[in-house]
């Protein structure tokens, strides 16, 4: 076989389709953000982001940022080892120590990242409890899909946000384990799901209770700990699972839940057993990151007072957004040629980066911008944003009433 | 069901088998290095590091230091997105530059760990060269493993090392894509394998090759480019995978090749996607550490005296240990409890930390300490592990003769 010539014709299609990807090139810094530079063929230059999922900035936060160079300066660079080889630091059990408090759970088990985390998670809980069915949320995430699929356990998905259909799908599985996995705050559509009506539909079931709050963790309830802390649900809750890379401004990701569930986890997984363990310094990093939104509700209320603006500014200008209760700002496109010529003019004309989100990220047909106010957008960002947009949506109108 | 019961009997097995992993709890301390601190009930003590893979002490090398506290600094800890969504950063791009580099190919991606590149590069080359088949050496590691299994392709295992069995196993699959994947240096046995013979018997049948240097990229190679580099074979293997966690002593991992396999890899991994870019702060220091280890040959020659001189005071006292041309010393005990005792006992009465190496890490019956001496290591530090294995040993040989 041609192996070149079978990339190389697959990247092709990618191509024709408007679905390849091209990364910009950043450089943060900080103090700066959310103005960064950007690299191009041309040269750099400064622009705003408006797509950074380090919601709050807790990334350049000045406790985190010194928990990580006092880290690195004291302990070195890297853990130096597997969690069980070596590389299980003090600082790791510290860091896992503060989120199941963070949660009100037992026990916390630290991964390298979110991906991982639900990988290993879902597919240790799906493949070694014997006759297990996962029934899963529709738009679940990519890492709880493949973690699913990777299980080999039964699969049976469930309407998005549907508990009346979970509950018929939970009634037809029978007397068999049943683990129901679903997220919180979606990312690409911002909605948040109906956490009581799912977590009492689950219980009635007996069945284990799988929730991903990677984009609510820092973000909702009164120390940060999601959705589940602000309805009050957390403790009904089996497992919780988070990222460290979002609003903790880190990188890593976890879950919590009883003791035996995370020692079980931990003894099983072959994605936490076999890989190097996160570097220290990150750990500390992240766990400046919690207990600073633990405590100061500061940075979350900046960022939703920049949402509202936002959002208060697009309606003025009638430029459509989908509406939610998060704080993503989806404004739909709905064609992944226009959605990436859209934010090239951003880029180039107006010095405003927002990826666009094209499939396999989203639904083919549902290609987006997808807006991610920060405490720090200014008022005069904000207005240069949607002075862009309206600029845009104009020329669009005239493009096609010219056509 | 009942899972927590469900997941206590699983650990109960665990534990019954002597199979129960406890990890011991460290802090590393820079300029201390391979002394560390550890943690237990009992409170903290000095103790020395014999099983670190931070082979090189890269990890607290000053100029990985200040690259890693510098970057922090300057850009803030997190890269605040996956690479497509405002998390692609400049300094993974000069990184992956700086890899593709050492291996004299084209391109290279950049990965959370190595765990993460050989699952995501092989699940996607397997899935998605149509009737692919995959010829993986009985030996390899986890992440290899469970990346052939996610891919559903067709594997076909041959015998360890064993380029005649291959040659039989490729013959045998007949007209259809061929993926051989193997490792150079074998973590456990510290073997590496006989590279030039399983290349040609590759070429011979048009098999795309994929190599794991994860232990050998920073230890072996005038610039640390790995067996494949030391032995001039680099240009002839299609896909070299490695991680920035061990000999690196920082994090993450990589895959280089040709442009269009990189980039194939890169638009298809779900697991290279949807996850969170590595922290700028950790790529700076991953290419401080590449770079010295390309320009600089005194911690790799350092860290081979170390080798010798332990190999030889291990055999001039009679203790065992597998022999094998690389520096890992595998000393086996081929029992799951009497390795965990005997670990047990080296670090309470002699301050010496050596973590048991297990099932499922290696086969049952083959329990082993796995020692890695490092360029740190004095003459001192060496005569007393000796010191401590001997009485050990002859402790043993008592208490078996009474028996
Ligand atoms: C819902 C969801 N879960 C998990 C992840 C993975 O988290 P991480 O970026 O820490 O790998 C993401 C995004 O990256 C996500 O959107
Ligand atoms: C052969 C081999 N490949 C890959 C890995 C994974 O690399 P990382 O620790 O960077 O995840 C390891 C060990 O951890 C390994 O031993």
């Amino acid at each position: 076989m041609d192996f070149e010539r079978h990339f190389q014709s697959e990247l092709a299609t990618l191509k024709a389709e408007g679905n390849y990807r091209i990364f910009a090139e950043l450089q943060r810094k900080c103090g700066a953000f959310p103005k960064v530079r950007h690299f191009d063929a041309s040269g750099e230059e400064e622009v705003t982001v408006w797509c950074s999922n380090d919601y709050l900035g807790m990334g350049h936060h000045p406790d985190v940022v010194s928990a990580m160079v006092d880290t690195v300066r004291e302990c070195g660079t890297g853990a130096g080892g597997t969690r069980n080889i070596s590389g299980n630091n003090h600082l790791h059990r510290v860091l896992e120590a503060e989120l199941a408090d963070l949660h009100g759970k037992e026990s916390a088990l630290l991964f390298t990242s979110g991906y991982v985390s639900n990988w290993a998670a879902l597919s240790t809980l799906g493949a070694r409890i014997p006759n297990a069915v996962i029934l899963s949320d529709e738009k679940n995430h990519a890492s709880m899909i493949e973690g699913i699929r990777h299980s080999r356990a039964d699969k049976v998905i469930w309407k998005h946000n549907d508990w009346r259909d979970l509950d018929r799908k939970l009634k037809a599985v029978g007397d068999r384990p049943k683990i129901v996995a679903f997220e919180s705050v979606y990312s690409m559509d911002g909605d948040i799901c109906p956490m009581r009506e799912i977590v009492e539909v689950a219980e009635a079931h007996g069945a284990l209770t799988y929730l991903d709050e990677v984009h609510a963790v820092g973000m909702y309830g009164p120390r940060g700990g999601g959705i589940s802390e602000e309805r009050g649900l957390a403790h009904r809750i089996d497992l919780i699972e988070g990222t460290l890379g979002k609003a903790y401004g880190v990188m890593g990701g976890y879950v919590t839940g009883s003791t035996a569930m995370c020692d079980f986890i931990r003894s099983f997984a072959s994605g936490f057993i076999f890989t190097t363990a996160l570097p220290p310094a990150v750990a500390a990093a992240a766990t400046a990151s919690i207990r600073h939104l633990k405590a100061s509700d500061i940075e979350r209320r900046a960022q939703r007072d920049r949402v509202a603006r936002l959002r208060a500014r697009l309606d003025a200008h009638g430029i459509p957004h989908m509406p939610n209760d998060s704080h993503i700002i989806p404004v739909m496109i709905g064609d992944p040629v226009k959605c990436r010529m859209i934010s090239d003019i951003l880029m180039r004309d107006w010095g405003i980066y927002v990826q666009p989100i094209n499939y396999p990220t989203v639904a083919k047909g549902t290609e987006r911008l997808r807006i991610t106010p920060g405490p720090l957008h200014s008022d005069a960002d904000i207005d240069h944003l949607v002075d862009a947009l309206a600029t845009l949506w104009t020329q669009c109108a005239i493009a096609h009433a010219v056509a």
